[in-house]
Order: C-alpha cells, then sequence, then structure tokens
C-alpha cells in the first residue's frame, strides 16, 4: 500500500543567498583592509584580494610585474568618486547598489565606462541593460555612441530599433547630441543609415 | 507613427554569475591567506576576513575577545577534512561542492552538522534540502534523528510524511537504525506515533 503523494523535497524552502548582504557589510566595515583608492577628493578601503580575484584589472595592478609592493593608497584620477563607490559594491556583492533615480542615467554610462576598463564583464552587462530600459529620444545618440566605444553589441542593437522608428529618428536628428555623435562615431551614423534604408 | 514594437532590454542578456568561480579560484589557489587549519591530518589555508563575514562562528574565533593575536594555524578534531574541505567551498562561492554520488549521502549528513556548528544557515537548508532527496526506507531513521537534533524542521516533516505510508513504516522500524533512533530521540518517536495515529 502507498498512500505517499508529496514529494519530500518541497518540505525545505531555499532563501536567497545572504552573500552579497555579508559581503557588503565586509566592504562598508572595512575590517582587514590593505588597501586604498584616493578618488576625486575621497578615500575608499579594499581587499586586494577580493578586487584581483574580480578584476584582471585589479589583478595586474595590485600583484602584476609593474605593482609598488610597498604601495597601499592608489590615485583614481579618471572616475567620479560615486562611480568608484558603486564599482566596489559591484565588486563584492555582484549586484548593482540602489542609485539615486535622477543620478541612475549619468552614473550608470560612467559604471559603463569603469566596467569596461577594469575587465568587470557582468557589470558591464548589467549597466548596457540599464541603459537599454533608459532609451528615448533624449538619451539615444549619446547611449549609441556609448555602446559604440565600449563594445556593447547587444546596447547598440537596442539603439538603432529604437531608431527604426522613423518619428524617433526624425526627433533625435535634431537634438546637439546627434551633431555630437556624427562627430564622434561617424562609422555608426552610415551603419544607422544603411539600416534604416533597408527598413520596410 | 510608431512602429517600434520590441522592447529594447531583450537586446542584452544577463550571463548568470561568475562570482563562484571567482572565489573557488580564490580559496584554491590560496593567494593571500593568512589562516589555516589542521583537519584529520589535511591542512587547509583560507583568508579570514572571508570566513569571518560569512560565520559568526568563526568571527569570533578568529576576531572575538577569546581570539589568539597570533594563531595562524586551528586544530579541527571534530570533521572529516573532506567535510571542512566541502565547508569552505560553500564559504568562498555560496555553492555546494560536487559531491561523488557514493559519498554524497554521509557527506551531506556531516556536512548538515557542520553547517549547524559554523552558524551557515543557507549551507544547512542545502543540505536539509538534498537529505530530504535522498529519504528512503533505509535512510529515514538516521534522517529523522539528524533532523531533530539540529533543529531541522523541513526535513522533520518531509520524514514524517514519508512514513505516514504504513508500508514504508512497517519497514523501516524493523531496522536496527529505528532502534537507534528510539534510544537517542525517544521523543521523536512519540511525536511520530501521535502523527501516525492521527493519519487517516
Amino acid at each position: 500500500m502507498e498512500i505517499r503523494t508529496e514529494p519530500t523535497t518541497k518540505f525545505v524552502v531555499m532563501p536567497p543567498s545572504n552573500m552579497p548582504r555579508q559581503f557588503a557589510r565586509l566592504l562598508q566595515d572595512g575590517h582587514g583592509v590593505d588597501v586604498t583608492f584616493q578618488v576625486a577628493g575621497e578615500t575608499f578601503a579594499a581587499h586586494r584580494y577580493v578586487l584581483a580575484s574580480r578584476s584582471s584589472v585589479f589583478l595586474a595592478d595590485l600583484f602584476g610585474p609593474m605593482k609598488d609592493k610597498a604601495m597601499s593608497s592608489i590615485l583614481i584620477n579618471d572616475m567620479e568618486a560615486r562611480v568608484f563607490k558603486a564599482m566596489l559594491y559591484f565588486i563584492y556583492t555582484d549586484t548593482m547598489p540602489d542609485i539615486d533615480k535622477e543620478d541612475a542615467l549619468v552614473i550608470t554610462q560612467h559604471l559603463l565606462v569603469a566596467a569596461d576598463k577594469y575587465d568587470l564583464e557582468r557589470l558591464k552587462l548589467m549597466c548596457e541593460h540599464k541603459l537599454c530600459e533608459y532609451i528615448d529620444t533624449r538619451t539615444v545618440a549619446t547611449t549609441l555612441a556609448l555602446a559604440e566605444q565600449h563594445g556593447c553589441h547587444g546596447l547598440k542593437r537596442a539603439c538603432f530599433s529604437f531608431l527604426k522608428s522613423p518619428s524617433h529618428l526624425q526627433e533625435v536628428t535634431e537634438k546637439e547630441s546627434f551633431d555630437h555623435l556624427m562627430t564622434s562615431c561617424p562609422s555608426v551614423v552610415k551603419e544607422l543609415l544603411a539600416k534604416v534604408a533597408h527598413c520596410p
């Protein structure tokens, strides 16, 4: 006689990972940090081995043949402090930090550049995904330039898709940001023309 | 005129997290480790701050008031080496390592005990979930004892559910492992009797 019908595994429910929260706290508390970064007047402390595990660029900077063994403070002069902070948060937690809505577009654009520079492929894709959401007639030219300059194929296709609409295209070409796109990325404008010409 | 129909976000596909793989390598390579454990004749090296971030017990052991500041090697005398190794893997990656099928039941049982001892709640639930899969007439008495001794409510309910089948119950009570359950956890046997008596 067999009256058992319930699968036994249904009795244990797995909660989501708590590692992001634990590593966010490790970063925030700063216990055991062994390197600091000076970024636009702010100081950030971190653990070398965490950075090096996550980014081949930090690995080379902190442990490669060019490293300075005594170096414990590193100057970052091509990034805003809030962008570096967001990048560190990603490195420790593999998630994006909460960003104020009003700053989200600009920070995400800068964070994509930082992710590309530090070889954080997943962060770069997260930024691309976010920037896809922000595509509109006001943002698309700048986003397309960014996608072209940093090899973001998905984001570029999303911009082209948006610009296949004649009304979008017309509105966008009248903006100053489009003039800037023509100057900075003339090849991508030619590519756009070819795509629009083939559009049924 | 609006001919855009595709959502722009569909152009960027997010890959799964690569952090588990990166941190598995950090553990394996052993760069920057600052503590070692002697476990049943084997030595394991790790990063104190990773351990302390993930386990309140390691936090107390490594940084609490009772710690020995000079202590860099810790003796673990209540665990098999392969179980400690699996626990370290979880701590770094938040995932279970691959375990040979033939050893899986025993290692998972021991890993549950280790997870309970080191306050790794998520690992404990992973082990409970795995042990639910292994419930059969051969394993259920031992698993029920383990669930009772380590406060695993879901696993305990899964065992009771299995034992509601009279044929399962009869087969199990004839085994030596059930005699051991009666000796080690008499209260849980009484609980089982009450549940079976109420079974329609």
